[in-house]
C-alpha cells in the first residue's frame, strides 16, 4: 500500500532522511538487523521517536530481530526519493554556496545540485564539482529546460526577495532560503529558512547560563 | 520589572533577533514608531504574533502609534544581548567555516567571533575578518582564557562528536551544529542542529508536489 506523503509532517521526513543517512553511512555494514534502540542512539533521539516516524512509513520490525537494514533503506528511499530525481539550483555562489556544492554533490544519486547562478562574471561558465554557473539572467531558461524543482538561495539580503521571485516564475516549487531577509512566497511554494544570524544569536542567548531545557530533539532538523 | 527569560522558547528568540534586525538594517530610519502590522510584514509572520512577542518582553505599544522604534530596539537588545557580549568560536575552518565568520564579524558588537580552530597547518595563526585560527589542541586553553560560550561547529563528521566533548569539557555550553553528526551532549548545554542535508532532502520532498500547507512561520529560524 503507497504510503499518504500528505500525512508526514516537516520534523518526520526530516528524521527520516537521518535515519537513511545513518544506515548507509554509519552502521556496520554486516549486520543485518538494527533494534529500534540501536538507531535511536546513533540519531540521538529516543526509540519511541524511531519507532513512531518508521511506523508512519508503515514499515513494522520483527519484534525479536528489529528492523531488515536493507528493506528499511529501501522502504525509506521508495518514500524520500523521487524516483525521477530531484534537480536543484544553487542561487548565489559566494563561500556558502561553494560549501554547499562541494558537500553535496556526489552524495546522493536522486537529488543534485545542477546548476548554479551568480552576477560575478568570473564565475560564470565555470563548473564547479559538476555544476555550472550561469548568468542570473538566465535563471529562468534553464531552471524550466532542465526541470529544476528546489533552489537554495545564498544572495545578498537586498536582491533576495527579487531572485526569489523570479524562481517561483520559473517554476521552483521549493526554496531553502539561506538569507537573511524573509521571504513572500505563494502558498503553493515550500519555504525553509536557514538563517544563521537568527540560528547563533538564538544559540548565544540560550547558551547563556543554561536558560531552558536542552531542546535537542525538538530543534533537530 | 526585568524579563525572566527562562519563559521564552526557541521560536520566540529567533523572531525576536530577527524583528531588532528588521528594526535596524531595513526599517525607514526617519520613522519614529511602527505598527505591529509594518512588523509583521518585513517578518513575513502574523500581526498578532508580533504582538504576542513583543509582549512577552513586556514591551506595549500605544494603542494609535504602535511602538516607539528606539525604546523597542533597546528593550530586545536588553532581553537579547549579555552586557558583557558573547564570544563565539569557530570550529573547523572551511568554505562554511569562512562564510559565517565573513558573514558575522563587524555586524553585532555583543557577539563575536573571537577564535578560529582547525588542523590544517596552512591555516593556523592566520587572522581572518579579525579572527585568528588556532590549531585545534589548543581549543581547550584559548576558550578558557577568551572565556567563550558559543561554539560553531563545521568539522567533518568523523571527529564532530570528539571535538563537541572537548568544547563542552571547556566550557561551552551552546553549540551551534552544521555537521551531518547528530551530537550527544549533557543536558546543561545547548544544541542547535542545522545539519544542511537534512535541510535539502526536507525541501526537495516537500518541492515535489505540494505535499502540505506551506510552513512558513513554522519553520522560520
Amino acid at each position: 500500500m503507497p504510503i499518504d506523503r500528505n500525512q508526514l509532517s516537516e520534523k518526520v521526513v526530516a528524521r527520516l532522511t537521518l535515519y537513511r543517512r545513518l544506515l548507509i553511512e554509519q552502521f556496520d555494514p554486516s549486520r543485518k538487523q538494527i533494534y529500534s534502540h540501536e538507531l535511536a542512539r546513533l540519531a540521538c533521539v529516543s526509540s519511541a521517536q524511531v519507532r513512531r516516524d518508521i511506523m508512519a512509513i508503515e514499515y513494522f520490525g520483527m519484534p525479536n530481530r528489529g528492523y531488515e537494514v536493507r528493506e528499511l533503506i529501501d522502504d525509506l528511499s521508495r518514500t524520500l526519493d523521487n524516483p525521477d530525481s530531484d534537480r536543484v539550483a544553487m542561487i548565489g555562489i559566494g563561500n556558502l554556496g561553494r560549501a554547499i556544492i562541494a558537500f553535496f554533490n556526489n552524495r546522493r544519486p536522486n537529488l543534485k545540485i545542477t546548476a548554479a547562478f551568480d552576477i560575478d562574471p568570473e564565475k560564470i561558465d565555470r563548473v564547479m564539482y559538476g555544476c555550472r554557473c550561469y548568468p542570473m539572467e538566465k535563471l529562468g531558461d534553464v531552471v524550466r529546460a532542465e526541470q529544476i524543482t528546489t533552489g537554495v538561495l545564498t544572495v545578498t539580503p537586498s536582491v533576495a526577495q527579487t531572485v526569489a521571485d523570479s524562481m517561483v516564475e520559473a517554476g521552483i516549487s521549493g526554496i531553502l532560503n539561506y538569507t537573511t531577509v524573509p521571504l513572500r512566497v505563494p502558498p503553493n511554494v515550500y519555504l525553509l529558512d536557514r538563517d544563521m544570524t537568527m540560528a547563533l544569536e538564538t544559540v548565544a542567548f540560550f547558551s547563556r547560563r543554561c536558560l531552558s531545557p536542552v531542546p535537542q530533539l525538538a530543534s533537530r532538523g
